[in-house]
C-alpha cells in the first residue's frame, strides 16, 4: 500500500486530486478494481476514463481529464507507468551464485555477482562478466563471452565464439550462433559451406523466446545496440541489424541483408537475402521485402511497396467486381452503338 | 493379436464380416498390409476401399461398404480408430518417480504419482499436483503451478508465476511465460515495459513443440479450456484464447487480442493486436486478420475477408489479363466509332 | 600462414600470380584485409574484383580476371572455398567421451568414439552408433537410434522410437518426433488421435535450429537423404520429404503431404496437407501451395501459381490504377458518343 503522492514523486509527475489516495496495485483501465492505479496511453482508450474504477490514472499532461479521476500527469505515461509496474511487481531476483551442478569447462572466467543456474553448461574458454545471470539448463559454447549485467533465461543456447554485449536479455529457448544455411550443389549433392564466423549481439538488446540467430559464414551476424526481437524470429547468417530496431514475432531476415537503424518489422514479415533497408523504414505485418528499399518510409504487401501504393492497389483489388461490371456495360453499349 | 470382435466390443461398433478375423495392428488404408485394421474417415479415401489389403476397416454406419472388406461400423470412425490406435500402441509410460538429479527449490510441493525427469529444475514455491509428469531437462520458474494429470515433455520452459490446468500436454521446447514484447520509446531509446502478469493454461489444452506464449503485461494471457496449439505458434501478451480453439502450425496472435470459443486458425495465419474474433470463426491458412471480425464465418486472404469474397476477388485477379484485353478491344472499337 | 600454392594444391586449382603469395586467412571480397583469400561465386560481386584488398581470389575458370589479383581458378569456387574455410577455421572438435553427468537409461547401446555431453539424457533402449556426437543438454527418448557420425548440437529433443541416419547434423533446440496435430471433434470436445508412428531422418540430412518435426500418426514422417532444413521449419505428421530438398527458414509443410526429390522451398513458404509436389519443383519465398503441383517448375504467390503467371498478374495488379483510368475514359467517350 502506498499513496498517490509517493508514486507521483517516483515518476516526477504532477498530481491531480487527493495526494493521499491509497494505491495497492496496478491495473488495466477497462477492468480496474478500486484501489489500483492504471494508465492511459492511446487515445482509443480514453472512452474508458469515465467508467474505470481505478483510483488514479497515469496520463499525459495534454490528455482530457475526466473530473472523477485522480491522476498523475506526466510526459510519457507508458514510461512512467513502467516504473510503477516495477515498483509493485519487481522481477524475482536470482541468487547470485554458481549452482553446484553447473558444468564449467577449462579456463572459464566468471566475474563478480554472477549467477549460473542448475545444469547449465559453460564450455572451455567462456568468459562471463560481472553481474551476468545465466538461468537453468543453458549452454554456452567454447570461447563465447557475455558482457556485464546480461541475462540468459532458461534453455538458451549460445554456440561457440559468439559475443553478447552488456545489459542484454535473451529469453528461453533461443539459439544464437547456429550454422547459417549455406550449401553448394555439385552433381546432385549439397555440400556444406562451413560457417566460420560468429554472432555479435550489442549492448541493450532483448531477444524473445525460441528465436534462431545464425552465425556468419565469414565475419559476424550483428544485432545492433538497443534492438529488440520478439519471439520465433529468424535471423540468417551475416545479417547486420542496426541500432534500435524492433522485430516483431515470427519475422525473418534472410542472409547477408543489411538493415539500418530504427527499422521496425511487423509480425510475420520477411526480407529476402543480400538487400539493404534504410534507417527508420517501417515494414508492415506480413510484408515481404524483395529488394533494397530506402529508409524513412512505410512498406506493406508482398512484394512490399510503399504502403500508400499498396493500400490504393488493395482498394482497387476490392473493386474488381465493379470494374468487371463496368467493362460488361461498356461492351454492351459499344455493341449497341455498333448496331446503330 | 486380437480379433475383430474384441476390437468391435472395445469401441462399441457393429461388425460386418467374420468376428473372428485376426488383427495384428493398425495401418493406413492405401498401404495396409494384410492382418491389419484401417479406417475410413474422409470420402476422398473411399477409392482405396476396393484395393486395400487391410483385413478390416473402421468406417461410418452410412459409408458405402465394399463387399470384400470386413468392417466395424461406428458413428465417428476417427474417434473409434483412435481407441484402437491406443490399444495397439500405448504411449510409453513414464516411471512415476522424482529422478535423483531433479533440482528442487525451497517449498516445492509435489503430489502423488508425480514424475520429474533427470536434470529438470523446479524453482522455489512450485506446486505440482497428483499424476503430473514432467519430462527430462524441463524448467519451472518460481511460484508456478501445474494441476493434476498434466504432462510437460522435454525441454519445456514454464516461467515464474504461471498456471497449467488439469490434463494439459505441452510438447518439447515450448516456452510459456516469456516477457511480452513491450517497449516505449523516448529520445531514440526503447525502454522495457515490465511484464508483470502471468499465463493461465486451462484444462485439457495441448500445446505443440517450440511454441512461445508470452505472459501478460498486467493480468494474464489465457489459453482456454480444450484449446489445441500446433507447433511454432506465437501467442503474444494478454491474448485471451477461448475454449476449444484449434491453432495450426506457425500461426501467430498479436498482443491483447481476444478470441472467442471454437475458433480455428489455419497454418501460418496471423491476427493483429487489440482486435476481437467471434466464436466459431474459421481463419484460413495464411490469412492475416487486421481488424475485429464476427464469428461463425470463414475468412481468408491478407487482409482477411470473408472467404467467399476473397475467392471471388482471387478469381477476378486471375482474369486480369482477359480484362486488359477487353479494355484494349473497347478502346480500339471506340476509336473506330469516333473515326466514323 | 600458408602459401597460395599450398591452397591451390588443397583444392586442385590452377594458380594465377605468385604461388608464394602468403595467405593468413579468409575474407569477404568487399571488405577483405590484405593477406587474405576470398572468393567470387556470383557475377553480381564481380564489381568488387578491382577494389578488393584480398591477396588472392578463388574464382571460376571462366571468370573475367582482374590483372591485380592473384587467383586460384577452379570449377566450383564455392565448393573449393568451403575446403579453404575448413582449413583455416576447423570446427572445434568435441572430446569423444561420455560425460560423467550424462543420464543413461537401461539397455543403452553406445558405439565407438561417441561423445555424450553433460546433462544429456538417453532413455531406455537408445542405440548410438560409432562416431556420434550428442551435445550438452540433449534428450533422446526410449527406443530411438542414431546411426554413425551424426551430431546433435545443444538442447535437441529426439522423442521415442525415432531414427536418425548417418552423417546427420541437427542444430540446437530442434524437436523431432513430437505428436502430430490430430484431433477429432465430438460434441464440442476435441479428442486426441494417438500419434503412434515415428520419424525417419535419412543419411546426410541437416536440420536447423528450433525446427519441429512431428511423428506420423501411423507410419513415419520421413526426411529424405541429403535434404537440408533451415531454422524454425515446421514438418507435420506423415510428411514425406524426398532426397536433396532445400527448405528455407520458417517454411511449413502440412500433414501427409508428399514432396519429391530436389524440391526447393523459399523462406516462409507453406504447403497445405495431403497434396503432392513433383521433383525439382521450386517454391518461391512466401508462396502458399494449396493443391498438388507438378515438378520441374517454379511457383510463387498465394495461392501458388507458376511464377511466370504470378509475375504477370502482379504486374497487372500494379497497373490497376491505369486500368481504372482507361475505364473512366471509355465511359466518358461512350456517353459522348451516345449523346451525339
Amino acid at each position: 500500500m502506498t499513496t498517490l503522492k509517493e508514486l507521483a514523486d517516483l515518476v516526477g509527475g504532477e498530481i491531480v486530486g487527493d495526494p493521499e489516495t491509497e494505491i495497492s496495485g496496478v491495473s488495466e483501465l477497462e477492468n480496474a478494481p478500486p484501489g489500483t492505479i492504471s494508465f492511459l496511453s492511446f487515445p482509443k482508450y480514453e472512452r474508458y476514463l469515465k467508467s474505470t474504477k481505478a483510483s488514479a490514472v497515469v496520463m499525459s499532461k495534454g490528455a482530457k481529464l475526466d473530473n472523477k479521476n485522480a491522476a498523475i500527469l506526466v510526459k510519457n505515461p507508458t514510461l512512467s507507468f513502467s516504473t510503477i509496474l516495477d515498483y509493485f511487481s519487481p522481477a524475482p531476483p536470482r541468487a547470485r551464485e554458481v549452482h553446484s551442478t553447473a558444468s564449467l569447462g577449462k579456463n572459464v572466467k566468471l566475474g563478480k555477482d554472477v549467477a549460473v543456474g542448475p545444469y547449465t553448461v559453460l564450455e572451455d574458454d567462456v568468459t562471463v562478466a560481472d553481474g551476468v545471470v545465466i538461468g537453468p539448463n543453458c549452454a554456452v559454447g567454447r570461447g563465447s563471452s557475455i558482457r556485464s549485467d546480461s541475462e540468459l533465461k532458461y534453455h538458451v543456447t549460445l554456440n561457440h565464439n559468439c559475443v553478447i554485449g552488456k545489459n542484454v536479455l535473451v529469453h528461453s529457448g533461443t539459439v544464437i550462433g547456429s550454422d547459417g544455411f549455406g550449401f553448394t550443389a555439385e552433381k546432385g549433392v549439397h555440400y556444406k559451406v562451413p560457417q566460420t564466423g560468429g554472432v555479435v549481439v550489442e549492448d541493450d538488446v532483448e531477444i524473445g523466446a525460441n528465436c534462431a540467430i545464425d552465425r556468419g559464414t565469414m565475419g559476424n551476424t550483428v544485432i545492433g545496440k538497443g534492438t529488440k526481437l520478439d519471439n520465433l524470429v529468424h535471423i540468417a547468417h551475416n545479417v547486420k541489424l542496426g541500432k534500435g530496431c524492433l522485430v516483431t514475432g515470427q519475422a525473418g531476415i534472410a542472409g547477408s541483408t543489411v538493415i539500418g537503424d530504427y527499422v521496425a518489422f511487423g509480425g510475420q514479415s520477411g526480407v529476402t537475402d543480400h538487400v539493404e533497408i534504410g534507417s527508420n523504414a517501417r515494414i508492415a505485418a506480413r510484408a515481404g521485402v524483395t529488394k533494397s528499399i530506402p529508409g524513412d518510409k512505410t512498406y506493406a504487401g508482398m512484394p512490399a511497396k510503399e504502403i500508400r501504393q499498396q493500400n490504393r492497389l488493395d482498394g482497387l483489388f476490392n473493386r474488381l467486381p465493379e470494374l468487371v461490371k463496368r467493362i460488361n456495360a461498356l461492351e454492351q453499349k459499344i455493341s449497341e452503338l455498333e448496331r446503330e
